[in-house]
């Protein structure tokens, strides 16, 4: 196993956990989360990557299959260019859990299922997928997706 | 956007986030997470799925590529004896990040690559993925792997 980068953020995010918040708090919480899940369905539906790059923090990784991870705003944009030049998309998100990992971050499972569109020829698929998003909060109150890594939850093509 | 299963636990959660600890700590909880992915990478290669198990939380979510999440050890057990009864794996990881997300969380972002042989046939290939772990410390203070995904960097192969 090698490590070819280890954070220095240790101490100081331990650090940074602060009080317990109250439940009405984290209800907001999760309700906040659900809406950058449903922000990141629509606009991956109408290819929009403005507005999904709205949705990710500025050091975000954006893991796609088929890909290296993408490391940062520019890379995860031009990742999400890259995808819809390619594909057009229609899901739905399915969310299986929304779950809180500090007052800071927290985590979403869910699944998508729909169709795919490959742009140069027309022919339509049917796409199904699984994610794991880590969210993290801002200091502005708002949460952005920090990491997302998905996969085909379809059967091999060969 | 339908949300099929939604926790509970976010007050409690939220009530059990406990004192920051000190730096050293800290540095016990990297290195501990650190054991767990070499412990994964060794029982991977192994074929070992009890040892696998071992690393798991009993309420732990397996999500391979090409299936469904597979949500609990019952699941997680059956999931890792297919894939071992289908492939034999000889591959190394890479970790590019270990952060903690709170004194009970922490997720490690990783690669692997290696050779993938096909146990009915023998056929060899290459393999090459990219992961993403979502750890919880125990009472006992030993860190399990509770969401884990990963999916290929290779290219598509058709």
């Amino acid at each position: 196993m090698k490590i070819t980068k280890l954070t220095t953020a240790l101490a100081s995010a331990a650090l940074a956990v602060s009080a317990p918040v109250a439940a009405e708090l984290t209800t907001d919480q999760r309700a906040a989360v659900e809406r950058v899940l449903e922000s990141y369905e629509t606009a991956l539906n109408a290819q929009d990557t403005e507005s999904i790059l709205g949705l990710y923090t500025k050091d975000g990784v954006f893991m796609p299959q088929h890909s290296l991870p993408q490391e940062g705003i520019d890379a995860i944009r031009a990742a999400y260019t890259g995808v819809f030049q390619a594909i057009t998309l229609d899901i739905d998100f399915i969310v299986d859990e929304i779950e809180p990992l500090s007052n800071d971050w927290a985590y979403a499972r869910t699944r998508s299922e729909g169709s795919v569109t490959i742009n140069a020829t027309g022919d339509v698929a049917s796409e199904a997928n699984q994610e794991l998003f880590l969210l993290n909060r801002q200091e502005d109150g708002s949460w952005k997706i920090a990491r997302y890594i998905f996969s085909t939850t379809n059967p091999p093509r060969n």
